[in-house]
């Protein structure tokens, strides 16, 4: 009874490391591949990832709820006859059987060890994240990897304000760079782990090379280093972060002049995809994940470079917690050509589909405005958008208020957002700064950019 | 280049499960082992450890400047010609040989990974603390080890208060759960990381039946989760902390009985030993660790029973920063007689030899007095010592501030203290809370016990 397989024997790393590879290896087996073969070792690990999903109750009351059996799922080409699901359904599976639910498929006290965290709570109550040893370690493998391609080496020394207690992102980014690359690496944390200042003196002191986090509190820590003094001592030469539709350049030009690689993932699938050295988009770690983008009325696939939202299936993580057909609510676009490697490649996150508006019948993501008002000296980049419904004609309107530091052309910049985003918005000027309280950028990893006052 | 083994190909985790058996395998190896087979486990592994500690420039300076060459240390039982060191020389290193010092011997790109965490700084500035990869799983599978031992479960679920950030302790009680055990980990982290009621609401929520940590803190938790009317929902059986000399019997009282186990190690050291299921002292990881237990004065081996410095080497630890003779500067005397398994068994954390005060010839560890006034119904067990010394006649003496509930008889309490301490100190009584101020109880993991005016 208290003998059962720990967590380095639940797993095959040698296995592992084949079927995924990192470094030289990486490029070397993705660069020419065709997209059949990708297709091909996609197909393969679906397969079993059917096997597993069925063993789950999760699966076996949301599939079998629409009537679906083990073989109507013969393969990839049948993934779209599955339903989504999202957040909700699984905290009401967290509801119903507290207090992991049934997603997960732990079974009983001979299960293969299991690792849980929470997501940080973008929207609401925290969410539970549960891996088994191989589908957490690819997770990891996969930041790994990234960062490795974009040029990690061993003699960078990684400094990470990805927060840690129950929150996954600290953990999980800590595990990837210790596990799969040769780099040191800093876990200091959010700024109430460790402070702003000790941070920046941390990076003078050990020689910090490479950052990781959100870029809003990097950002920040940019300035505390210059109050602190600290520029001569520190030679940051890349961030990778999740750059979303926010400013690559001010960030960069607030570290003088390191580079910043975007990412996208979320907690229940880990890294889905990052920019290549070339940072011509984000390649989805085909390999490993498999990305959807549908309809976000109709649930239909899109047309090639039509937006829709993220649906993933981590083709990898076939023990704990199954992930087939997860929504994740966020949206962007598949580009189009060839990148360096076979991998297809999107834009980014591009906003939330739960943060959508509808506004005379045009979808409308708050989060696309960031892109429209970036790198202008008269505006700060910070924004926060408010929907109102007018009584008596039902017809709702959106108020951006945007920070201005003078001279700008409220007319010209209400055209500008009107051509960007495809329906008129309204627009109000307010003094830098003047966001902070509504959107609460200094106590959240992720500002709030839409105030939706309809329902109220 | 940027080909290299990850953390995973750099140790052979099979061999070490051989070596460091784990779970029913462990108590079967160790049951009968004679002290002399022991010895021969420990001898083969310090003769390889020697071969590692020469490739190292701080040892090579250490040893070296005693005019020590490689074959003067044939076997273990040369180990007391080297020089003993501790977290100055450490601190002194790196200050010569920023940012990591020479102890660790990381040597250049083609180096193993390495892990890099600080100690929570008991005394002045964090120290830097660094692993490879062996010797890391090694220090976490101690802790594992010890969990199991103490009767930790697959089906238990464990809340570790241990904090995170750059700090080690979170992040190595969170590997030695995940990687060695199958119970579910709760990485809550300190009370910044995750506030105190949710603390106890997560306990509840997940069934919570083991806490590990400090005990001041999990002590706080309990005095919250009576606040919060939780614990009809809280199951709680079982705290692994750092007893040291701390009120065992308030800690199992606060949590309702969940029995407590106290541990005792360092943060360049790992587990060094843990108290077995029969509470009976704490056993030393023979066969990872070597502990000598040195006169505080003069170095020499103090006599079967008598207290001394414990120093420490890491038997197990020959990759990074291997620990050769350090002397942790924490206080202990060996047990006697024979144990469950054939490790030798010691008190357990009684004070530090650095907060060590003479009066009138005697050593006196503040933090025996805890032992002494422990489990008393007119006092809270809180006291704070501080020595001062008399300008004209050069004498010292200790005062000793202590929380009384009312009716106390103190000259009675200052006989018992004079006869537990062997030397008289001057009693004062207080309200209870009226240390606080002090000891910083309320702020700091280890609080203040010793109050030194003599240098100001």
């Amino acid at each position: 009874m208290m003998s059962f397989p720990t967590y380095f024997e639940a797993m095959d790393i040698k296995q592992l490391l084949a079927d995924y590879p990192v470094g030289d290896a990486f490029v070397a087996r993705y660069r020419d591949m065709s997209r059949d073969a990708l297709y091909a070792l996609q197909d393969a690990q679906f397969r079993k990832l059917m096997q597993r999903g069925w063993q789950v109750p999760f699966y076996q009351r949301l599939w079998g709820a629409q009537g679906i059996e083990a073989g109507d799922i013969r393969s990839l080409e049948d993934i779209t006859k599955l339903p989504v699901y999202d957040k909700s359904d699984l905290m009401a599976s967290i509801a119903e059987f507290p207090p992991f639910g049934d997603f997960a498929g732990l079974g009983g006290n001979d299960r293969s060890p299991a690792i849980l965290h929470t997501t940080s709570g973008t929207t609401g109550r925290p969410q539970t994240l549960l891996f088994g040893p191989k589908g957490r370690e690819v997770g990891n493998l996969l930041v790994g990897r990234h960062y490795r391609w974009l040029g990690l080496r061993p003699d960078d020394v990684v400094h990470s304000v990805y927060g840690h207690g129950m929150i996954n992102g600290g953990h999980y980014i800590r595990e990837s760079v210790t596990h799969f690359t040769n780099s040191v690496f800093l876990s200091a944390g959010t700024g109430i782990e460790t402070r702003s200042a000790n941070q920046v003196n941390l990076m003078a002191d050990f020689g910090v090379t490479v950052m990781v986090g959100f870029v809003d509190y990097i950002r920040k820590l940019a300035e505390v280093a210059e109050a602190e003094g600290l520029f001569d001592r520190i030679k940051l030469r890349m961030i990778i972060g999740h750059l979303g539709t926010e400013d690559r350049a001010s960030t960069e030009a607030a570290w003088h002049g390191a580079k910043a690689y975007d990412w996208y993932g979320v907690g229940d699938t880990g890294s889905i995809a990052g920019e290549g050295p070339d940072r011509a988009g984000l390649y989805v770690w085909e390999d490993a994940q498999y990305l959807e983008l549908l309809d976000v009325d109709n649930g239909a696939s899109v047309d090639h470079g039509k937006t829709g939202d993220m649906v993933v299936t981590c083709l990898y993580k076939n023990d704990v917690a199954p992930c087939i057909r997860f929504n994740t609510h966020d949206i962007t676009h598949e580009l189009g050509g060839r990148g360096e490697i076979a991998f297809k490649r999107i834009a980014g996150f591009k906003g939330r589909s739960d943060n959508m508006v509808k506004l005379r019948g045009i979808n409308l993501f708050p989060h696309a405005i960031a892109a429209l008002i970036e790198n202008r000296p008269d505006l700060t980049g910070e924004y926060v958008c408010t929907v109102e419904r007018e009584a008596a004609s039902q017809r709702d309107d959106m108020t951006v208020l945007i920070e201005s530091r003078g001279g700008t052309d409220k007319a010209g910049l209400a055209e500008l957002l009107r051509r960007g985003l495809g329906v008129e918005v309204l627009v109000e000027l307010c003094d830098p700064g003047a966001t902070a309280p509504l959107t609460q950028i200094d106590v959240r990893q992720k500002p709030i950019r839409l105030i939706d006052k309809r329902g109220v």
